[in-house]
This record gives structure tokens, sequence and C-alpha cells, in this order.
């Protein structure tokens, strides 16, 4: 299609295509197809209807883009660029992908004001868009008021036929339905083609039919790469739908323009290659040198930073008068939003002594919870349909619902995948809600995916992860975590914690409180995974939320340096504790350490890490019911991990903990064998 | 509904329910709910419809069973009792969710030869089904001849809200609709109860539209508690429609009978309590003691020994006579059914030596692979949609489409959990297919909770994953494996191999093999992830493929005891080799040492580990592009790892090597550190 001139929009458009174009080639790397194919969607939803700053890309109301195919992310960057974000100069664009830079090969919202999530593995932005949206709705219920729709926008994810064949995003668009996030407007570039070539091999469902089935609206743009205005239309059309999310399927080729490439895998994944980039710039009429976009397109683009002024600044003006007519809510929006503690919170996390009646850390974590969210309104959560199990029900709150958006009770039923990028979406939503979901410590397999985007995007999301060792006995080796605690304290970035009882529990949620909030870290955001036992716990002398902020801690010990320490951690603990009595009841002088979170406790500083485990002790027991790899770290050469590494087996709990050797004898006896 | 006599089946329906009633109360742990509401339909099921000999589990011909609410395994240990499988007596029942008992909580294929697969985890039961029928297809157009229908069987799953909600299943339902799996029938045990209540609170998709969607056949009963000539009917139904799945969406009371826990999450996961137990009792007019099972209806249960004994001796004629107009297709069904390698296969494998060009792993697993699927037609398999970035592709074996089941590349779409299920279930067939599959190491992430069932239920499936870390470049941290390979070290039972170049690709293909058809391992089958390069590595010296066997080995040495052991896998280990030739013109006496495979490794004798790995020799060096966290166990106290524990970073993969400290310098480096 070589014109002699295009249209401003044609401009505009082809802008995005050839930004990507020539960045993807630049680097010899990326995915020039999907910007190709989409830009014409693109353009319409962010130069029509889109409502942001481009200068302020942390403001409140803004509508919120997502891009689920996060592969196409020159797609994103072109956007930011061409609508005039600070952070993203075409410096950045030639760098894409080089060492780094601000374009990375998929979108990173650490490396990027101008991109809300981290995507690259299919399904999880969109999944990430429905808790966004769940975010605009129960903010907007909770802080709104008569003339004053503080949050009143839209999210907008575009996502590809990967997104739809994942199984994650298919959790998340079922509750979407069931919830009628109307807000939610999600564009399918429909076009036909994923890697190993045409969907007709693997994936022919009617993708309409089945989010009907969810409760979605559909529309159908039948020709996504030059109809502007049935785009339009349908965007028009979709926000007018206010009680069910919208799926617009627009039927698009995948790099469109490219002569030899386009509609086909050969344009999905690869440089399209110095002759086919030439080849492209002459069917769709593009004179412009690399990265050289017409004044005209530019200009026209840059519209949206006046736009984007006013928008936010008649915001401003209403939020002032929202500010004086409410100060209680606005100082809370504003507190949450600066991700700022209230004022003595600590004081309401539950304490407890050795008289306490014994009780399974997940009770106490159910108290902890509802303790906190009495005082943190942006606590918002819920479970995989196990709530009663992991307790994790906040009393009074409410069942988060179709029409109950200002509740905080959420019910993802049997979603754990879907749960957990939900709740990235929630904490990354850039309000500050602090989001917290649960299983079974087992299905954390389920969602890995979800919580190591969590660590890698610093999303603030507190997994509550109950029924954490054999010790949960019947229902049997399916079920019972083995290898799971330490698998998950491998995965950067991220908090892991197995408190031994109320106090460390307590302490564990004070940690995870203070990690989704910054405040730890360097600032950085971290997630955190907190263990939870089924059985009753004592509670131990000497435990402390203190203790736990050290992540590692001594919780009893003996004159003078020790013969040996023994490290516990959760259930495990109470075992060091009883064994180191028995031991010094035999002279033995012993150091009894709890190991409550390893990522707390290297980021001590050497000194106190060495006063906890001295180098020179060397005779050490450990004790986790789970397994030993990893444990040597702690341990060393001349110690013995206490664990398991076999699957688990169907029988009562204590008698699991038996015949596995988690027992005070058995500890007592490894601790001489090494003693001598 | 007191009655003073009831019908021959209400007593066989009865049956089943007060077995899984008084089970549970026994152990006071379980869930009877299930298996109360879905015994009509189970009734009928086996009663009328499966074909199978309890005599004979292993029959290859049988129709397959499976119970993807694995919660309620209670209904198959009860079906399995009542139809007279020897293996499960009723003093098996006694003793339900005790330690050692064949009666575990979920339903284990290891414990118990009437189990076909193991469930628990929801979702994963129907993709198992999925796979089953996938084999049944492949097979019969491969080995069936006219008039001898050798293989021709149904696969039936009950599954239940739980499945329904969870992404996995999706993904496999979507394919099995796409592959018109016409012998595929799932029993929809639609209860509209979940764990945290009724369905109303998270799940109110329209769920036979979805499947419809799909491309299933979907079916109503409306009284799935007492209609039973409607669930006849729909099971007809179901199998005369031979070109699609199909659902029977049946209506079920969850804990029909109980008075006062029916139709509510009381019923689902606890025992009911004698008074209730006595109650239901009253209710249903079931006067037997607990563990009691009316003559009537045992004697007709046990009919099945006498059809099954029918079935299997009528087709056991059929084969005798196929077997002689047929020997070489016989020949080829029946060394696969015993899991027999072919005479001479390794000679196929491709081996190499340094003067062969530096290809990638990934390169070099697919000549294997195209090698050995030329002498093993068990084996099958595909990727999630990366088949040409995962090499997986075997040349002229066809697509595995509808009509086309003879062919072997499966096209699994971006659904890697619903794959790695689904290869469970091509796996746990019984007919000794070997399926491998494959996507991006990191995305393991997705599909853990099936390489976890892979290993628990001794399923030989082959995980081919490439890209396998940082140096896989431009995609950046979310593609790039940090901790994947380590953590699948952890999970029990499971094999680990991360070749560094062509004859240990061969090599760990060849332990694969074997090890998927139990050859090791005292002969227990064990799934095994082999971990490839994206980027080319050169053939090293020295390596072979004996010594991947060994797990661990010897790649070049100096004169007597070594002063130092540098341990490298994958691509990292051309760098150790380096080093050492560097180190040693300085005078060191430098062992290298290839740890390609932990798992067989610590199988061998302690006297093979200390040949290898000396005690005394404490100077040592790991190298390996992923955590160091687990790698103490190797380089003990006054050894170093040299590793990565953050997340990467998108870059070409050589500027992220060297970044990240993979350089020979470094290695060398830290070998001087320690060698002082």
């Amino acid at each position: 299609m070589a014109v002699a001139t295009q249209s401003l929009e044609e401009l505009c458009i082809n802008s995005i295509r050839f930004l990507a174009i020539d960045a993807v080639e630049k680097a010899k790397s990326g995915h020039p197809g999907l910007p190709m194919g989409a830009a014409p969607m693109s353009f319409v939803l962010w130069d029509r209807f889109m409502r942001f700053n481009p200068k302020n890309p942390a403001w409140l109301n803004r509508d919120r883009f997502l891009l689920s195919a996060g592969h196409g992310s020159m797609l994103q960057y072109a956007l930011l660029y061409l609508t005039g974000y600070e952070d993203l100069t075409m410096d950045d664009i030639k760098q894409f992908r080089q060492w780094e830079s601000k374009t990375p090969g998929h979108p990173e919202n650490f490396m990027n004001p101008g991109v809300e999530i981290t995507t690259g593995p299919l399904g999880q932005g969109i999944a990430n868009g429905v808790g966004i949206a769940m975010a605009e709705a129960h903010l907007a219920a909770t802080f709104n008021k008569p003339g004053f729709p503080i949050i009143d926008h839209y999210t907008y994810v575009i996502m590809g036929d990967g997104c739809n064949m994942e199984g994650v995003a298919s959790e998340a668009c079922s509750l979407a339905g069931h919830l009628g996030l109307g807000k939610l407007i999600a564009l399918y570039d429909d076009n036909h083609i994923s890697i190993e070539g045409s969907t007709d091999l693997a994936f022919t469902e009617d993708v309409g039919k089945r989010y009907e089935a969810y409760g979605w609206h559909v529309l159908v743009v039948e020709d996504g790469n030059t109809n502007i205005d049935a785009i339009h239309q349908a965007i028009e059309t979709a926000k007018s739908v206010t009680d069910k999310p919208t799926m617009i399927k627009v039927h698009t080729t995948i790099g469109y323009g490219s002569p030899n490439k386009a509609n086909s895998y050969e344009a999905h994944g690869a440089a399209l290659g110095a002759a086919e980039v030439q080849a492209t710039r002459e069917s769709l009429g593009w004179n412009y040198e690399p990265f050289e976009i017409p004044e005209d397109a530019l200009k026209h683009w840059r519209k949206a930073i006046e736009r984007g002024a006013k928008y936010e600044g008649d915001w401003n003006e209403m939020y002032a008068r929202y500010k004086e007519q409410y100060p209680q809510e606005a100082a809370t929006l504003e507190r949450m939003h600066e991700a700022e503690l209230p004022q003595g919170w600590e004081s309401v996390l539950p304490k407890y002594t050795p008289e306490d009646k014994a009780e399974a850390t997940r009770v106490q974590s159910g108290k902890a919870l509802n303790a906190l969210s009495a005082v943190f309104p942006e606590l918002i959560g819920g479970s995989a349909d196990l709530a009663s199990s992991n307790n994790t029900l906040i009393k009074g709150a409410g069942d988060y619902q179709k029409g109950q958006y200002q509740n905080r009770n959420l019910r993802f039923g049997v979603r754990e995948h879907g749960m957990g990028a939900i709740c990235n979406g929630l904490a990354l939503d850039g309000s500050g809600l602090i989001p917290y979901c649960a299983t079974f410590l087992v299905f954390t397999d389920y969602m890995r995916a979800a919580i190591r985007l969590s660590a890698l995007s610093e999303a603030g999301v507190i997994y509550v992860m109950t029924h954490d060792s054999i010790q949960l006995g019947e229902d049997g080796p399916t079920h019972q975590p083995i290898e799971h605690v330490n698998s998950l304290r491998m995965i950067p970035d991220l908090l892991v914690m197995r408190p031994a009882d109320g106090n460390e529990t307590s302490g564990a949620y004070k940690a995870a409180i203070e990690a989704a909030k910054g405040k730890k870290f360097g600032h950085k955001v971290r997630p955190t995974v907190i263990a939870l036992s089924r059985l009753a716990q004592p509670n131990l002398p000497n435990t402390s939320i203190e203790g736990v902020e050290k992540g590692a801690y001594i919780l009893s010990d003996s004159d003078g340096t020790p013969d040996i320490i023994l490290m516990g951690t959760g259930s495990e603990t109470q075992l060091c504790v009883k064994a180191a009595e028995q031991l010094r009841g035999e002279g033995k002088k012993v150091r009894v350490v709890s190991m409550v979170c390893w990522e707390l406790f290297q980021d001590q500083d050497e000194a106190y890490r060495e006063s906890v485990l001295p180098k020179a002790v060397k005779k050490r027991v450990s004790v986790e019911a789970g397994v030993t790899f990893g444990w040597c770290r702690y341990v060393g050469d001349e110690g013995v991990a206490i664990g398991i590494d076999t699957f688990g087996a169907s029988a009562p709990g204590p008698v699991c903990m038996e015949k596995f050797g988690f027992t005070v004898d058995n500890v007592v006896a490894k601790a001489k064998s090494i003693l001598g």
C-alpha cells in the first residue's frame, strides 16, 4: 500500500510500527509482529480514549494500560515515547534489549514508571488487569462520595492468542465475569498466529463464546488493520456496558505491512532483517529514517501532554474540594497512596506467653490478620476456596461481590494461579492496597509463576500458606509440602517466614506489612510467604516480634561458648527447645536458635549474624520438616540437618511426624552423634 | 427416605455411600460428601458401562476410570472393593488414611493397582484423562487393523466444581475439544458446593456453554441423586457421539442422605460425626453395621468379575489371532507394554568429538530425540507453542490432530500446565508410551504441580526445558531461569540433568529413557527434566554417555591428589575446563568434574562418589548459572560457589554471562582466592 500522502492517523499508527521495527532491527532481537498488528487499536486507545498524564505516571485516577502480550514490549515503549513520558527517550528506544537500558525485552514496571506491571509470561497481564479493575471498583465504592468520583478509571488490556490459551487467564477471567467488572476492557489481538504457526494447530475453540459463558460482553472488530472507526465504536460500546467486563476481538494481521512475513510466525519473534525492513517501508509508504518520527505525527501524539495536564488538573481541583469536605477519607487515601503506616499500628499485633493455650499458627495468623485489618483498611484478600482452613476471613468485612465492592473478603474460588496474579494487580494498582491470598502451602506449586513475578515486580503481596508440612497428616503426599519452603527461599527478593508460635506469627505479619510498604531492604517493596501449621503448637518461651525482625535469633542459651547449636523453624522449633533442656540436663552447653526468616537474617550485618551463629561453633543440628537441601549453608560440614527428603504419607499428623523422625529423641540422638 | 425394602440398585448405591461414610468416620478424617452424592452415577458407570477385569487391573484394553475430584477417594476404594479387585480388602478400607495403608487420603496409583493416576490437587485428573484419551486414539490408529479393534476403550472421569475452576483443566479441555477426543467422557458432579460454601460465591459461569465453546458435547442430568435411567441414558448418548468429548453435568446433592449436612460444605471434608452417621442410616433405611455390605448387593457388584473375565477372554482370543496375522505390530505392542528396550537402541545416540562444531545443547537434544524416535515408536510429544525454539519436532512424524491420531508431534498450544498433566496421562496409560514435553525452563514454574505429580506417581515423562539460564539474553529477567534447576532438584524422585555438550545430551536422553522404563533406581519409574542451552556450546574433551550415567564424573585431572576441584554443569562446564588449563599452567593440580545429574550421582555407591569428590580435598569451586543455594553440599565450608542469586537482565546472552561473572577469569580468580 504505497501511498503518496498518508492521513494523520496513518502517520501516527505507522510511527508505532516503525519504532518497533527499527528498535528490534537494531537489537537484532525482539518481537515486531504484535506491535505492527496492534498499532491501530493502540492508536485509537491511547489517542482517543485513555485518560492519563504522561508527565505524571503516578496520577492516582489514571486509566491503566496493561500489555499482557508482553513480548510486544516495543508497542508499549513506542506509546510511552510518542505520548511524551519523560522517562522514555529516543536513546532509550535505541538501546532496546541492551544492558541496563530502560527498554528491556519485556516490560518491567521497576525499570520504567510508565509501565504498570511486569509481563512476559503469558496470561499474567490480563489476570493482573482483573486485579487492577477489582482495585478500582473497591476504591470507588470505598472513597467516592456524591459529586466526587475520585476513583473512576478504566483498565485496558491488550492480550493475544497465547494469553487466551493460558489457564491463569481462564481462572481470572471467570472470576471477572462473576464479579461483573464493568470497567475492565480487554482488546484481544486476534491474529490467528502463534509461534508454531496458525492457531488451527492447537487452538480452535470459540473464544467469544467462552467469554460469554464467563459473563463477559463480547464484541468483534472485523478489520482491526484499517478500520479505525470500527475500533473506536467498539471501545465506546465497551465503555457503555457497565455491569460486565468486555472483550473486543480485534482481527488483525501479525506483522501488518511486511510484504513477505505478515500473517506468519516469522513476524512474531525475530527481527525482520534489513531487506524486509526496507520492503515494509516501501509497502507502507514510510520514507523516514530509522527512529525518525514525522513532525505532524509527533505533534498529534504529544497532545496527550496537554490533555493529561487538564485531566489531572481538573481532578486535583475536585480532590481539593473532596479533601475539605471529607478530610478523614482523604487522609486515609493519602496515607495509603504514600505507603505510610498508621500511627501505633504495631500495638494491635497479638502477643502471647507460654501460658496461653497451644494453637495452630494458622489460627494465630487469622488473629493477626483480623487485628491488622482494623487499622489497615488497605488490607484486602482471601483464599482459593479454603478460607476456613486458611483462617483468612476478616470478621465483619463482608464478601467482595458484584455491587458490594467495598467489602474486603475476596472469594477467589479454586483458582490459585489466577489468585496470585490478581493479587499482583491489586498490589501494583498504585493506590497502596496490600493484598493477601491463601491456600495450602503445597499449592504454591500451582501459582509459582505469579509469586515469582511478585518478587520481580516489587508487588507487596502477602502469601498466607497453611498446612505447611507432613504434620498436616491424612491428606497425604499430594498435599504434604516437602521441598516447598526451601524452593520458595530460592526465589530472589521474596521473604519466606515460618513462625513457630503466636509471637513469631505476629512478627511475621509485622515484617510482611513493612516489606509490602517498602520499609525494609533499601525501600524496595517485597512480597512475603508466611508458612503456617495445621495443628496446634505451644507458645514458646522467649519468642518475640523483635526477634523475628532479625530473621533468626537466640531463644535460649547456656553460659559461655555453646557446645552445639540447635536451629529450628515453625512447628519444629519446639523440638529444639525440648532437646536443649535434655542435653543441658546432661551438662551440655546448648544454644537454641529460631531461624524464622533466612532473608531477614542475611540482611542483618555480619556482627549480628556472627553473634547468633558463631563460625567457631561447628557442631550444629537443624530441624525442619522439609528437605535438607540447602541447610548445609547453616549446618556446615560438621553439622546435621534433620529433614525429610522423600514424599510423605497418608496418616494422622503426629504419626507422620514420629515416623519421619521429628521427635525430641531423634534431635537429642543426632546432637549426641556429633557431640561425640 | 426410610424404606422397608430397597431396590437392588439402591442397595448397591448405598453400599458405596456407607463404605465411604464409615471409613471416614473411623478415620475421623476424610471427605464423605462427594462419595455420597456421586454414588448413583458411579454405580451406573461401573456396573453397566465400564469394561474392566477386576482380577487384572493391567489388562491393556480396559476402560480407564479417573477420579479427578481425588478427595472423594473413598468413592474409588469402595468401587474397587465392591467389584472385586484383589488388592483392596475390607481391612484396607478400615485402614483408610492410616500409616502404610492401601487406602491413603487421596488415590495413589503406586499404592494400588486399581488406581490409574494419583489425584488430589484439583484439575489434574481431568487433564490426565485428556492424555489417556489421546493415548487410546493414538494406539488405536497405530495398531488396530481391519477386524481387529485391539485398542478400543473409553476414558471416564468424575470431576467436580473445583476441577472446573482450575486453569490446568481449562487448558487440557480446550485441547481435547480441538482434537475431537470422542472417547473421553467426563461426569461433572455438579453439586453447587465447594469448601467456602455455595458456588454462587465465586463460580457462576455457564460451564456447559464454556465446554461447548471448547468443542465438547454437553449433556445434563437434572436429577443425579435418584434418576438412574437418566444417568444411563446420558452415558449411552455420550458414547454414541464419537467426534467430540462429552461432558455430562450431573446435578447431585453433596452428602446426599445426611439429613442435616447434605447440600452444605459441612459434608465436604470432615467426618459426619456419630450422631449424623446414625441419622443418615435412618434417613436412607440402611440397617447394616459399619463395613457390612448386604449379600445381594455384593453379589450383584461382583458380577463384574465374571463380566471382566469374559471381556478380557474375548480380547485375548482376538489378540491371539491378531498376533498371528500381524506379528511385527504385536511384538512392538508387547515390547512397549513390558517396558522393554529395543535391541541395540543406544547405538543410535549421536556421539561427538571436540572437532564437531559448537552447537546449542537444545539443538543436540533435537538430534537425540529424532534419532531415538526412529527406534522408539512409543516416544510421543511436543511443545507448548515453542517447538522450533525447543527443537522438539520429530521430522516426518506428522502432527497429531483430529483424524490423524497416529502422528507423534503433539501441538499443545500455550498451555504448559495442561501439557504436563496430559503427559502424566500419556505416561500412566499403561501401554508404555514415553511422552516428552517442552517449553522454556523458566516456565516449569507454570507446570510445577504436574512435574511433581510425575515424580510422585512414577510417570516416565521427559521434560525438555531449553533456554536454561541468563545466557538466553535479551528476553530478560521474566524469561531467565535463576532458581529453577536447583528448585527442581529438590523435588523427590525427579531426575534433573544439565548436559554440557553433545555427548552429555545424548547421555541425558539415555538416562531419561532408562528412567522412564524403570530400568534404574530399583525399577521405579522416574521422570526427568533435561535443561538445555539456547546458545552454542563447544563439544568438550572427555565427555561421554557413560560418564553421564554416573551423574558426575571426572573430565580431566592432574597427577596425584588435586589441589582444587572445579565443578560445572551445562554451559558453565567449559569455563571449568579452560580455567583448569590456566591453573595447571601455573603449576596447580586441578581436577575438573562435570556434575550433570546430582540424583544419579547420589545413587552411586560411596566408593565411586569418594573417588570423584574425595572428602580430603576441601578446596572446591562450583560454576553454574543459577542460584548458589544448595551448592554448599558439594563445595563445603571451604569452597566457593559461583552462581547468580538475583534476577537477570535484558541484554545479549554473552553480555549477561560476562556481567554476572561467568567468565574463565572469574573462575580462576575464585580458585586462587581459596588456593591461597
